[in-house]
């Protein structure tokens, strides 16, 4: 065996010049110093960090010709575990290439200090292999990198997806280019349980291939949510079975801007093989403009004086039909989506169509709302989770639907996302206060670009620093990085995202006391080079090169 | 003849809603509300906006495989010039794709309302059509649409780049998908001769590919000079032929991270192609340090107290094989890049390492500098410029240069990059009234982003906005947007520079009273679909939608 300190020379190759370079500074604005040392992290390239990590000094070597992932004898999938078999050949190539298994390549014999096998061993007796993953799931692993083989136990396939990603991860390149990893022993699981992102496909429309290209990038920060915020005001590219009208007249065209049933199948069946959940948002009362379009009578008309002026508000809240509606509309929802849980949406509902409408007024009077139009909001929601709960989904919900007292059912999920720091910490404490189960995004709103940094920030935030007690951390479920439309499309949605949403992943994935922002720095350097080599293009955290350039244009 | 009111059908169908939807606000900042109202212009999607423009209602058709683009028969250019050959294959294709005319088709006969040819004629006895654009270049053009053939006169090969540009981009989509264009007159020439890009391959790597899509875009957008900022503190890719030690140790990687002199040809014969002049930048004697990596002794030692600290600062000032350097190093530069000018640099010299060397206080003792260190740097600068004046170029240079009062060629050029709005008018004001012309960059930093349309203020500003009198205005030749590559590489650097840059684009070509925000947000989401279509990934504008999305990744 080698005895090798060879483990950091790809990440010295990574990490170019880092000196704090006053580079033109305008508006008397002068660019932040970077104090960061620019040095290998004991950790290599790790990312997310695991929660226990030892690594020796000894190192094997690995051959594309001579490696093999493979079923452990005693594990409870086998090879008709599809979503493993397209796993092994997927981190395969990520750590290979292309590198042929040639006939002559092939005899040579594998050399006493390299590895030739990763066994994968689903210990409990139900895999979840044909599962859809949930909040629920079990994503714990155990690797043990050492010779005659590296073992990586999971009670799950979803625990074996993130450790093949972790194995992956392991892996360097010597001096000599040779690939190389370090005996190893790592014992990992998720500090929270729900890890999103959320892309919104309503004010761009995202083409099929972008998205899975996101939902890859994902599971290689082992995030476990996309968060589809599938339709609002601009447009309604779902293409629904029951109101193929909605997509006919609401998406930017019929054909295509749409994602069909196909489409969307597809979408939840790459994200399950990655062991990823996919929670489509139906967003109402608010948002739902170009619902309109395709559904008559759905929205609230809109009064200027006494006279209809032509224009709609939110749905509206005093028709059966509305309900009528709905109920339809998210039976069909919750059979294309396999998800436990259905995002509802309820913010920013907007009270001035519905204060302009008379009939409205007649029907708040009727109700002994008064003037409280958050009361008739309420109303409306109040009905909407009761059809949904018939459902048999659970749902989530934007924090305004706690604001305004709506009753909930014991298990929803309050998204918070509104506010200053000071704010989304006493909204997370009176949200836990009254029991509910919460999601944090305010500090993680990715569209909200500036100069510098800024993945830092989203770094140092913590969805547990707020005042209260253990039960009520125990409430947060996670968080979501949300990367809103307005100025992303396919040109640039994927640089945008990564790696400031890798900065989220590990806040939500590793130890609470994962906090150095210089070691993330190093690591995150060679994780992101990484995901260029993958064919991802996210974008640089600072002057530095990668030893593999993206080529795309 | 058609007289027909579809000229206006694709941008219809390429603005989506434009509403001023309030989402997510954070922090108390509401989203800027767009007021914009989302109509077709009634100059289409033409950008920068032509100097006389005429568009009647009468319209003709096109099709793939009955239109061509000629030479007249009176053009001093005809077969063998091939710059104009390969724009007329460039602009077929941009036009029409990849239609095929295949036997079938050509048979087709020409309708009474097709409109077949595009002649395009070189008035001036020598077409420059193997020459280098310059900043004298005469890039003027007149374009008439019309029946039976539509023609392009120009003096010479530049004006008739930007004209076929123009032509292009009259062309739409009726109801039907049939390619149209109106009958049109228009008279064409740039309001500042110098509209350049600054492009930064020190602080990442950009491949060949990269800078020849960005190219591609920059002709798009009638932009006339790459300013390539090739070298600089963190890499120096530039292979030099003289002295191959540079990039050899100063580069990211002395294979895969370095332009070859192959690799600058085509950069520059690409470009040339496209009436782009390629200035490069080798900005000394500060952002020197990747050029110490390969040349002993150029850059000054630093001290701590008496001793040698380790680190080198700028470029040696008092030592001969300092020039010796410089004299064969630039004389090399002069040859390679066949422009007129090149960039000297000579910004953001930092004095501390001066300051702390025994051997440069006794030469500034004895040269009677006392302790302003400005002085020595002027004395640098001196003798580099009295070297680069030796190989026949003109020089530009940022503008420390000419406020620390060195004596300066009457053509040398003074590019203002500081200060805010009020200093750098300030600036712009004191540069011209001492005769010499200037550049101005400072409002046009596009690596600082922010969140929203910032296109708007890049729009707004301009260069001639200054207290001066008119003599001194004609000293303005132009300005350039610059992309500093902290925070940009292959991954993220043609989103972030298009369309951003076509709003500094349309401010240097267009009259300067072509300044409706409302008339060039339409235009420009037109054209920026229009770029998306041809495959370069510029990004959205706002909320909407392109006919053909960029399908990227």
């Amino acid at each position: 065996m080698n005895v090798s300190t060879n483990i950091l020379a790809l990440l010295f190759l990574a990490l170019g010049s880092c000196q704090g370079l006053r580079r033109h500074h305008v508006d008397g604005i002068v660019e932040e110093e970077i104090e960061f040392v620019a040095q290998p992290s004991k950790f290599g390239s790790l990312w997310p960090l695991p929660q226990k990590v030892q690594i020796s000094q000894v190192s094997f070597k690995l051959t594309g010709f001579s490696f093999n992932i493979v079923d452990a004898k005693q594990s409870s999938a086998g090879p008709s575990c599809a979503l493993l078999q397209d796993a092994y050949r997927r981190y395969y190539e990520y750590m290979f290439g292309n590198a042929k298994r040639s006939g002559k390549n092939k005899s040579r014999r594998a050399g006493p200090t390299d590895l030739t096998e990763l066994q994968v061993w689903i210990t409990s007796a139900d895999s979840d292999c044909d599962a859809y993953p949930s909040v629920k799931s079990d994503e714990s692993y155990e690797l043990t990198v050492d010779q005659p083989f590296a073992v990586l136990k999971a009670p799950k396939v979803w625990g074996a997806l993130h450790g093949l990603e972790t194995f992956s991860q392991l892996i360097y390149e010597d001096d000599y280019g040779a690939k190389s990893i370090n005996a190893t022993s790592i014992s990992d699981f998720p500090r929270f349980p729900h890890r999103g992102i959320l892309l919104d496909t309503s004010r761009h429309f995202l083409p099929v291939k972008v998205i899975l290209a996101n939902l890859e990038t994902m599971a290689m920060n082992k995030i476990n949510v996309f968060h589809w915020h599938i339709v609002d005001e601009p447009s309604f590219p779902y293409m629904s079975k029951t109101f193929p009208q909605l997509s006919q007249q609401g998406a930017f065209h019929p054909y295509t801007h749409v994602y069909t049933p196909a489409d969307v199948k597809m979408v939840i069946e790459f994200a399950r093989l990655r062991g990823i959940r996919v929670v489509a948002e139906f967003d109402t009362p608010g948002h739902t403009q170009s619902w309109g379009k395709g559904q008559k009578d759905l929205l609230t008309p809109c009064y200027s004086g006494s006279k209809l002026s032509g224009s709609f508000g939110p749905v509206n809240p005093i028709l059966n039909t509305t309900y009528t509606f709905m109920t339809q509309f998210f039976k069909e929802v919750s059979t294309v989506f396999p998800d436990g849980y259905v995002h509802l949406g309820g913010d920013e509902v907007d009270f001035n169509c519905w204060k302009s409408n008379p009939n409205i007024t007649k029907f708040m009077d009727q109700q002994g709302f008064g003037r409280d139009y958050s009361k008739l909001e309420s109303f409306y929601i109040q009905r909407l989770l009761d059809i949904v709960a018939t459902t048999n989904k659970g749902y989530m919900v934007w924090q305004e639907v706690f604001d305004n007292g709506v009753k909930l059912k014991p298990d929803t999920i309050i998204h918070v996302w509104k506010g200053n720091q000071e704010q989304y910490q006493n909204e997370m404490a009176n949200v836990t206060a009254s029991g509910y189960q919460t999601l944090l995004s305010t500090p993680w709103y990715l569209n909200r670009i500036s100069y510098g940094q800024d993945w830092q920030g989203h770094y140092k935030a913590d969805p547990q620093d707020f005042k209260g007690t253990d039960a009520q951390k125990k409430l947060v479920i996670g968080g979501e990085a949300c990367l809103w439309g307005e100025y992303v499309d396919s040109t640039n949605v994927t640089p945008r995202l990564w790696p400031r949403a890798s900065a989220v992943a590990e806040r939500l994935w590793s130890s609470k006391d994962v906090r150095d922002v210089n070691d993330a720095y190093n690591r995150l350097s060679g994780h992101r080079c990484r995901m260029v080599e993958r064919g991802i293009p996210a974008e640089p955290l600072f002057t530095s090169y990668c030893p593999r350039e993206y080529r795309g244009v």
